[in-house]
């Protein structure tokens, strides 16, 4: 089967920051995307906009996109307000039309869309909403802490960190050494990226557990290592449930702690912020305190996002990062993953002995 | 408006332990349920079954509970395997062209069932729905930690343990010293006790905390005091996500801590039990610190379930948990709720001096 080919929407609001789905599908397959719709930066290119993506074009129109003959429209950034504008509507019915296929990860399923759904079916193309939840899904009851892979969760200081980043460049980093490791996803951008995956914010509270222990018992097939896409944070005010269930119902041997350097308060790019954000090892603490309540788990590695700060700050976040938790720290996009790479493959030969399983 | 009288379907499970919904409405108003419906007591009173609720009649079908003059029939019990058995459908429909409306806190909606809702419309009866959740949610925002009333809520060393109970028995000790107190339910049978409340377990797992922000900030309407009912328990491998995004969204000012002596592991009663409970003074460690970390909050006091034992051992159960937490102990059930009531009361005029609210 030849790959799918995207038109990704970010309309209003393609930048570095805000449009993480359309960028991290930019940066983990850049030769998936043929071309990104927004009305703002139309006529540049990717690079321009985002700092890498090369020369794939913005466009500023559905047609102008259609024209660069995508498989699948993609929306790639949250609409304002949250809800699928009306103009939205009209450019997504014109690619099913066109005989594309639509991926999104809004909590407004698509599919539910009458309109829509009567298009694609008329035309034989699908509608993945990746946040729709398996119907299928039970109360975990503890299943992930016997398998047999090691089980490496991120967790955060707060959303959007770096959580998922850093275990797909982990992912790449140990399928170098020759350990079979499998990706988690367990967010709309990670599924988008990795073709498979459940959005553990977006099932009933009673089965967050339980769904991210159904991926940690897929995830577990024909691997060695097992790296878990983390969620929210455990002390935010609004997410640290779904935090604390896929925590416990992923039963991660080992926790990667990710951070973006720069921020001090929880939250403080969408509300007035009021939490300040702790120490690290104020958050190995409670990570390890919570975690171990359930499967004995420790923080193994520092994960710093330093996007905005200069190479020198950089590097110093890192070493004080280090020295403050005893652990081992980089920004694994910036700079090198290996530390976090040989923290993994270490802890993981410990495990390996002392539940005596075969190599 | 008159008061409602219930019958209650709880066919073929309903014992002291088992049937936590119909025997909690009926232990707090006893005066609104005219008959139970199970077929394996029927001819029993419901005092002989649960050693309390007097000369309430349990009959053994529909046409003999629909004799007894009910207004709702009410769901009492999870059917086997959670889906609605064929049998108890075509009871409800008749109940419903008897002129009653129902009552239920399934996980399936009974409202979505075409023919009983079409039954409901022609008589212009109402469907509830407990568990259905509100479609007005927002993401938490920590504003609950912002009222003035003091808010204590329940927390548990795991489900099924007696934290709504807690808060029902203080709830009226606390009113009787003339204490403005409301009562908020989060979960189906506190809700139907109540009359209003959010069932946070079955919201989108990104609402958890706004479902318990929003019912926090509504119950602190004309309060002294908000009591919360907690869910599940921080170290439970199904329910921890639930029972922290409770207790981040409430931002509760103190926690009374719930456990059942002779259990032994968490989820004992369902699945088979691998995790034991800790102790006691560990729990209080736990949630202090992770509850803390959003708002500043600490266990004023032990709420102990002591129905499966003698007095003599409930008593020394009683001063043994004291001994080992520092704090207060009861069964506000079997004994007198007074040392948590003045735990509560005490705490209050602490809160008050600090946070200089006016009396």
């Amino acid at each position: 089967m030849p790959d799918p080919r995207y038109l990704i929407i970010a309309d209003g609001n393609f930048d570095p920051l805000e449009s993480k789905t359309a960028n991290s599908v930019i940066r983990y397959h850049p030769t998936r995307v043929v071309g990104v719709l927004d009305r703002l930066t139309a006529g540049k290119t990717v690079q321009d906009v985002l700092g890498f993506g090369r020369s794939i074009p913005v466009v500023g129109s559905i047609e102008e996109g259609l024209a660069l003959g995508p498989t699948a429209v993609m929306i790639g950034i949250a609409p304002a307000g949250g809800r699928l504008p009306d103009e939205w509507r009209a450019w997504l019915g014109k690619a099913l039309d066109a005989g594309c296929d639509l991926i999104s990860g809004l909590h407004t399923f698509l599919s539910d869309d009458p309109d829509l759904q009567a298009r694609a079916t008329k035309n034989g193309r699908t509608i993945f909403d990746a946040r729709k939840p398996p119907t299928d899904l039970l109360i975990a009851a503890g299943e992930a802490r016997l398998v047999d892979p090691f089980v490496v969760l991120t967790v955060g200081t707060d959303c959007n960190v770096g959580k998922m980043t850093a275990q797909l460049q982990l992912t790449s980093a140990l399928k170098a050494r020759g350990l079979r490791t499998n990706f988690v996803a367990t967010g709309q951008t990670g599924i988008f990226i990795e073709g498979w995956g459940t959005a553990v914010d977006a099932v009933v509270a009673d089965f967050i557990a339980g769904a991210a222990e159904d991926l940690v018992l897929r995830g577990a097939e024909n691997a060695d290592i097992v790296l878990v896409e983390g969620q929210g944070s455990i002390n935010h005010p609004g997410y640290s449930g779904v935090t604390l269930g896929l925590l416990h119902g992923s039963c991660p041997d080992a926790l990667i702690l990710c951070h973006q350097v720069t921020r001090k308060h929880i939250g403080e790019f969408r509300r007035e912020p009021w939490l300040r954000i702790p120490p690290l090892s104020r958050y190995v603490e409670l990570y390890e305190m919570i975690g171990s309540a359930v499967h004995p788990t420790k923080v193994i590695g520092i994960c710093l996002n330093t996007y905005d700060m200069t190479d020198d700050a950089a590097r110093a976040a890192c070493h004080a990062a280090a020295e403050e938790t005893g652990l081992p720290s980089t920004d694994p996009v910036r700079f090198d993953p290996t530390p976090l790479v040989n923290a993994i493959a270490r802890e993981r030969e410990n495990y390996i002995e002392r539940r005596g399983i075969r190599r």
